[in-house]
């Protein structure tokens, strides 16, 4: 949050660190005029929780308001790393559950048309669109990447995206294929619309990223107009790929577990779907955690110290 | 964005006026030593945007880069009441085409346990979850809040959500009965736990938001440390409902289009299943466009200068 530089103390700031509360800054005495480089990082931070003025301690800044402030200003805030940690546990544990989906109930996995090469969907789809991409979206809220050289972890932002972005075409492969197989027509249901409209987003995203912050070509001003969208479509499109994720549970839920045909129906809470049903709001859970990580304003990157902010892949600093 | 405010000129700032983008204040002369009030407005739309480093103008503030930005600044910035109201078309188109699918092919409406009954649920959700309480969330960004007592605008968030609550609440009693009169369990897809959780977090989140900033007992510092937590869960639980739409859309369309039982089933694409099929297309591009407006900083209420801001309800301001 910077909050320990912004104001002027200039104490130890680590992610490990308990970090003072958002409104530690702007409610301390001396507080007002920062040192020009960390005022710019914890600004932000603090006036955007106050944007719609429900924090302020009024026109006439009452000392009872101060006092109440600076109560808070005592509360620990989250620190990014056992975040982090849990998050990616979380992943794990998605990726292992829609794998033992796959495995336990419906026969494992194959690369031959069969319902077998069908399981890979899920699979890939889970750990591509949703943990691999949310991992390449918290790239930057990681606080080795706020020191030194930005260029490598670019290559690491853009490198995970892009086999995010494989996986999930190879899940589209394995679905296409199994309704080719089975004479199922592809691209009927809102899941399948959804979902290839999500990941022909996530190419746009992915090209338009490399083109503007990879490759030298794009001016400044095209890059800082472009910024805001890049991080705005990063968050829709995890979003999108959850929702995606979700009704395709579901519609393979109803698929397998069909009244008539299945041992015990869906609509009975067979263990299947108790797991599957688990399955997807682990998904939402790890969803929205990225979600709260990326929007959290403590856990940004601050404004670059390092040389080269501006370095593209291709070319010299620009 | 706060931009010609900041900047120092005083020029008119209407909602209707374009806007000049993000990057002109912060690369304009003058620009750094904005008059306190704005200041802080203007300054967390122009730092967030550059908070990782992207559009900065290098370590040595170069002229290239300058000039690069400048031209930036003559972009316009979307204004906001034109976005508003196409984004009001579009929710009421979401109404329109959810009642037309419900009339049109599944017999309309009843209370009376029948599959009419159960045509409820979908217009009650999308009406409530979805469209009534995006317009909710939009409340402040109506540039008429941001003058003058806030406590009317308060009470107008609070009462729209209220009532998409209550129309979620019998959208829920519509599908129960449904049920109950047929004889199908209740609670058994992850439609439904999804979608009952998210209805259940946004009862949470508006008894929160009612005892918080509409009662008078919390104080001040509790609201401050709230506030951006009710923000973080307004948007999610708009997620949570647009991904509960569209897994509940396409779990319909499977029953309603059953292979074997429909005349064309679902997977053949009849013009039932292309029109809920963009059903569910317009609430996840309204959802998109409503978590939009929340996002983008220029359209943010700026820090009140009304004499209300801390006045609750039921008590005298403090």
């Amino acid at each position: 949050m910077g909050t320990a530089d912004g104001s002027g103390g200039g104490s130890a700031r680590g992610p490990l660190y308990p970090q003072l509360s958002l409104v530690a800054l702007a409610f301390t005495p001396g507080a007002t005029a920062p040192p020009p480089r960390r005022a710019a990082r914890a600004a932000p931070s603090n006036m955007a929780a106050l944007a719609e003025g429900e924090g302020e301690v009024g026109p006439n800044g009452s000392q009872e308001g101060l006092r109440s402030l600076h109560l808070a200003a005592v509360m620990p805030d989250l620190p990014f790393l056992p975040f982090c940690a849990f998050l990616g546990s979380l992943g794990l544990g998605c990726v292992a559950f829609v794998s033992e989906w796959c495995q336990h109930w419906h026969g494992g996995f194959a690369w031959d048309g069969s319902a077998r090469m069908f399981n890979w969907h899920p699979v890939l789809m889970v750990t591509g669109m949703v943990v691999l991409y949310g991992a390449a979206a918290l790239v930057y809220r990681l606080p080795p990447t706020w020191r030194g050289p930005k260029l490598p972890w670019k290559m690491l932002h853009s490198t995970l995206a892009l086999t995010a972005f494989v996986l999930a075409v190879l899940g589209l492969v394995a679905v296409f294929n199994f309704h080719n197989a089975s004479g199922t027509p592809n691209m009927y249901s809102l899941h399948s619309w959804l979902g290839l409209g999500t990941i022909l987003l996530f190419s746009c995203q992915w090209v338009a990223g490399f083109s503007a912050f990879l490759l030298p070509y794009a001016p400044i001003w095209l890059r800082t107009l472009y910024k805001p969208i890049h991080i705005f479509f990063g968050s829709t499109i995890l979003m999108l790929s959850m929702a995606s994720c979700v009704s395709g549970i579901n519609e393979k839920l109803f698929f397998s577990l069909k009244n008539g045909t299945a041992s015990v129906p869906y609509k009975l809470l067979p263990p299947e779907a108790v797991f599957a049903n688990i399955l997807g709001l682990l998904i939402i859970l790890f969803g929205v955690l990225v979600l709260y990580a990326l929007a959290k304003p403590s856990w940004k990157r601050p404004e670059a110290d390092s040389l080269d902010t501006h370095q593209p892949l291709l070319g010299a600093e620009h």
